[in-house]
């Protein structure tokens, strides 16, 4: 089938806009937010665009970064499904955003979209998608989890409603720090070794995805922004961002694949939060605002069974 | 041969006792400090006596753990050089220390002493110990890092003069972030599946390496913890903590034992400091004291050359 063939430079052109979007939707949110841009190459093959957000009004520290590489051999963590392709030639393109608001009633966000061609020697090409959005915040707001949530399935459904329920657990489950029995955050999607349909469909389903994350996201942010805070909420956004630098570097496969495959270091770990506290053994009080983060959003929950 | 069998009492009585004797230490340099003591047990088998340190007027954050745990399955993270006994019955009892100081201009320290008996099916049971000490300063002095490295080679000589300088590559070696191409300090010892001359010299080795670490950091925490500082070196140290969390978390074969092994995850992850920063590709000014730390202090050297 001619029209299975992927399409490499179409899928390099949605992830470069869906950057530039992503940038103009934060800088219309927030007119202090400082991007440094940095272009990037490396020696093994391919390169970036990194932009790196910090010490804006609304958002203390993040990035919105595009890369496309290529090396002669695919590590481990970049497929957990197919392993017999580690050591292949490939290419990995992807668009990847982590956002860290200022105001701890705001929730970090994360997106990611990704296409891998892997060309095992003496074998056809093969390829995948894989990516998602997932929240992650200090201070739960039903509504903003139902109305993530709601973005999640409404991306989803044009392609099939089993998507949804199906990348919605993904999530849950990737998104969890097994040694503190919790997930990351209220979850949202993930996928990953996607080709389902065929190329067409396949990259009509990651467009999707990626075009929902800052339009469900940027209201969310819009809406806490300016929510008044003391400086115990700040010190429990501070403890809790030390969550987000143990799932990234102790579980997220992107971040080991970087890391694994000698990418650029201040690109992968742009993720990690501005300001991160350690306590020992720390609680939140029972039946605090902080208690309710862990009691009613952290672990896996229907949120649209309301609805 | 009788007197080769390995004595785990012996190990046990000797860790409690250095457990007590660095925490009286702590104490006598810092009146401020609590220590907070937990015990615990964990339900595959054994458990520990964990005292974390906060809040000193010298020692801002840290941690003086020992622990005896026991388990149907041993994780491969636990022995490098033998990963035909990942999955046999095993014992590993250890102490381990990492201190931060509050003054910028005090290194924060890291020391463990570990024994491990494995006892695969059918088979003899093997034994080793393993540990060390390394020394992470965020402004180095030339004078600490002779001091620490002396201490390091007086407590292995008497057990062979081959020993400092494989123990001191092996650390070079081990607390390197490949990523950042950075030493995580500036090293001491670092020794693994260790059994040479059987159980009586092993034991002994071990106890000298562990019973050296105290003498060696005290004295230079009680040189530094009183050295004028302001905000930026502060800043600075912060930043350079980030450095810590990235090793404990992506490659530290103790911390990814005990996550592993499902050990208790408050005293794994004591080690992580109190306060740290990321900052998205910051580099310090040319000729800085900042500077000054990644160009004499990071990176492997050897420091008595001079002697």
């Amino acid at each position: 089938m001619i029209q299975d063939m992927p399409e490499p430079v179409e899928v390099l052109t949605f992830m470069t806009h869906l950057q530039d979007e992503i940038c103009e939707g934060i800088e219309s949110l927030d007119e202090d937010a400082k991007f440094v841009e940095d272009k990037w190459s490396r020696p093994e093959g391919g390169g970036g665009r990194t932009r790196a957000v910090s010490q804006g009004r609304v958002f203390e520290k993040g990035g919105v970064n595009f890369s496309d590489v290529h090396g002669k051999s695919l590590p481990p963590a970049a497929t957990e499904s197919r392993p017999d392709l580690g050591g292949a030639p490939f290419r990995a393109m992807g668009v990847s955003i982590v956002l860290h608001p200022e105001n701890p009633f705001a929730p970090t966000s994360h997106a990611n979209i990704r296409f891998f061609i892997a060309e095992p020697i003496g074998k056809d090409p093969i390829w995948w998608f894989g990516g998602g959005f997932d929240l992650t915040p200090y201070y739960g707001f039903k509504e903003d989890a139902i109305a993530w949530h709601s973005a999640a399935k409404q991306a989803c459904d044009p392609f099939g409603t089993d998507l949804y329920p199906r990348f919605k657990k993904w999530c849950d489950e990737y998104f969890y720090l097994k040694h503190r029995e919790e997930t990351r955050g209220i979850g949202g999607l993930f996928f990953d070794d996607f080709s389902e349909q065929g190329f067409a469909h396949s990259f009509a389903f990651a467009k999707s995805v990626g075009s929902a994350y800052h339009k469900a996201y940027l209201p969310i942010v819009k809406r806490r922004h300016d929510h008044p805070y003391k400086s115990r909420h700040k010190d429990f956004q501070n403890y809790r961002r030390g969550r987000y630098v143990e799932f990234n570097l102790v579980y997220d496969r992107g971040t080991l694949f970087g890391l694994q495959s000698g990418g650029r270091t201040e690109s992968i770990l742009m993720s990690l939060p501005p300001t991160v506290t350690w306590t020992y053994d720390w609680h939140p009080e029972p039946e605090s605002e902080e208690a309710r983060l862990y009691e009613d959003f952290l672990g896996a929950r229907d949120w649209l069974e309301d609805k």
